[in-house]
């Protein structure tokens, strides 16, 4: 966008043009007073949620009892893992829904080591979810301490420079694990690249697509990626804790293997047999019985994202973020901000994170402080980032003029001193 | 009970003096023509559900957002578990609600065996849900065949001798994991007997108590056990696929460790540290985020069995399965039924599992059956059983009645052969 220019008006006539606008409607805005940038933590409510979990408890549930399973629950993994590979480039025989982000990973990560046994390192990176690193912790302990885990490091605490992938991946390595939207920096990775430095050394590259999936574009098999996981709480508005998913390239499927032999997982799960036998397919990375009203509340969410598309929502995200970076520079900058997110496009994903010294604080500020104010909600996340996430299904541009004026007056008229330091942000 | 006779009005009269009786009215029971005992399998919707989801769903996640996780959804996993703790004789640190059962018996199936470094044995028996015995061969997989599975065999399908335990547990065994009522014949082991055993000989002992939780009273700190888990939708009503439940004995939970190290497990989640510090305390056996609305689910349901007291559902249970039998002696055994489940009250829970060749055709027939013939809705179990789930806060003794007497008709009149033998039955 060029010419832009920080008056309201500006916002308001983006707004007028977005072709998106109205799917702000498919979703619950109960508070119109509240500014929500954490859609990247937990998605809103989509309005059709409603009646359909009110069908799922009262008519599916309580009427139909354990008769709906053979109605069709039995396949909601992977029927709605078929609807997550439309938004990331995957075959619908190569995602199912299942469990937690850290227990797909715990899962995959153990099958490729396993594939790839007497290779040693694993490679992530310090950008990444605190929560995926001690998953592999955790995995490498479990294995007897035979692997290690080389972490990349970030020069400038926002990015990962491209030549410390190539001279870190090598002949000695079973698995790259890397989340390719970071989730502080927003730095994302040229999925294709590394993908392809992975694979000329013979390692498995796994990808976390939590901060991807409904975020950015994501092409799982135009990349030739391995193998993937991630959330449906953030962008894809599945509802709190929502099952996450995983994805295995179909010609590996049958090659590897995850440590939780749960019933589900079995070739035919209801022959009781004593003895495991694998499914062939995609199932076999399954477990137990999973959470169905959780389960089934990811299904509405999708098809309004399915709907939107993410060329479309990636082009309006990049003009939100680019938007925010603009107002930011011209108000923020000059009172003590910089920016925690990479000012190329083609490198960044749907959020924006602003750094100052009093973050915390002014986050709380944003949250905590009553009417008139408008309240924002971000993300404050150590040690000194306050994470903006846009959501282009819901994020309108007034409210991104809205927020960062408000934190220009925070700042300005010292608010944020009101406030102490007690811990609060939760993802 | 005695001088029982096979009238309807018998029936009737000890529903009219069933001091639980009024529990029915807890739950949606939509269709009156359906007699459903399977709620050993999935339990029935409690009505006040559906109002506490509509506000956790509209008012908690759609208006509060992600505040919702501070105002107090963070520690649900541990305040459920309190409320599991009282009705299986626990203290309230010792439970967390979390995953699914058969992650939680990978968890510390994994957490004794380290603990127990150097013995090689694993006990379990042929009647455990196959779900368990998959798990655990997962577990020796992965550790790499050090371990082996010795599984108590049943010489009469129903029961397990105690002399087969007394021989098989010796120095070598590492863990005992042993579900406590069968799911297939209702057979109840002796929890303190056996925990003694396993403690005699230094070894770790685990009970599944999916189908013990709110079927029968279960004492897990007087019968002095290591270590627990079960599902919540069963007899506890949670709804489908509710996250399951997990105990550790208070002074085994600094000694022991999962290997899923997930933020949750962490001492400080929230502090984002790139090393992983475990939890003290029972925390350390969390993984990941919740999927919360079908965990808040489980509330609501906890509090109405936790009022109806497992005294009085025990002494209600016991007279509903001896009734079921004395029906089934005088009705079905001269039609070639067998029972499949102990007859002595000391070693039956909650169910009680009714064996004949045509079996699988005679379930598809109440099943199936239209009106005016009433519908029953079992479980079929294979080869040959019929498994009737008495779930006593909402199953008559004339719905006992009613479904006996529809399967002696069913077998007199050969209805079932109307029906063939493709694969039905879920959970």
């Amino acid at each position: 966008m060029e010419f832009m220019n920080t008056d309201i008006n500006f916002a308001n006539e983006l707004d007028a043009k977005d072709d998106l606008a109205f799917f702000r409607n498919e979703f619950v805005i109960a508070d119109t007073n509240l500014i929500y940038l954490d859609g990247n933590s937990l998605g809103r409510l989509p309005r059709r949620t409603i009646d359909f979990m009110k069908n799922v408890i009262e008519n599916e549930w309580g009427d139909r009892l354990i008769r709906i399973w053979n109605d069709g629950w039995v396949n909601s993994p992977t029927e709605l893992g078929a609807k997550i590979a439309k938004l990331v480039g995957a075959h619908a025989d190569e995602i199912i829904i299942t469990e937690a982000t850290s227990i797909n990973l715990f899962k995959l990560a153990i099958a490729a080591l396993k594939a790839k046994n007497g290779r040693r390192k694993i490679i992530s990176d310090t950008l990444n979810f605190p929560s995926d690193l001690y998953i592999l912790q955790g995995v490498i302990n479990l294995l007897g301490n035979t692997h290690h885990l080389d972490l990349l490091p970030s020069t400038d605490g926002i990015t990962i420079a491209s030549k410390e992938i190539e001279n870190t991946i090598d002949n000695d390595t079973a698995l790259v694990s890397l989340t390719h939207v970071a989730f502080k920096s927003s730095f994302m990775y040229d999925m294709e690249t590394v993908t392809e430095q992975a694979h000329r050394v013979g390692a498995l590259m796994l990808w976390d697509l939590c901060h991807s999936a409904g975020a950015v574009p994501v092409d799982l098999n135009g990349t030739n990626v391995d193998l993937a996981i991630g959330c449906t709480y953030k962008y894809l508005n599945g509802g709190p804790g929502a099952p996450a998913f995983l994805y295995v390239r179909r010609d590996l499927q049958a090659q590897l293997m995850q440590p939780m032999w749960g019933w589900f997982a079995s070739k035919k799960p209801f022959d009781f047999e004593l003895d495991f036998t694998p499914a062939d397919d995609i199932s076999r990375f399954r477990i137990g019985t999973p959470p169905m009203l959780s389960m089934k509340a990811v299904e509405p969410a999708l098809d309004i994202i399915l709907d939107a598309g993410m060329t479309r929502l990636r082009k309006k995200s990049l003009n939100q973020t680019e938007y925010l970076i603009y107002l930011a520079d011209e108000w923020l900058t000059p009172l003590g901000f910089t920016l925690g997110t990479p000012r190329e496009a083609k490198i960044r994903g749907s959020h924006v994170s602003l750094r100052h010294l009093e973050s915390y604080r002014i986050c709380r500020a944003l949250i905590e402080s009553p009417p008139p104010a408008v309240q924002v909600i971000p993300d404050f996340r150590a040690p000194d980032n306050i994470r903006l996430g846009i959501t282009p299904l819901y994020t309108t541009f007034t409210e991104i003029h809205q927020a960062l004026k408000r934190i220009k007056v925070i700042v300005e008229e010292k608010i944020y001193a009101k406030y102490s330091s007690e811990q609060l942000s939760v993802t």
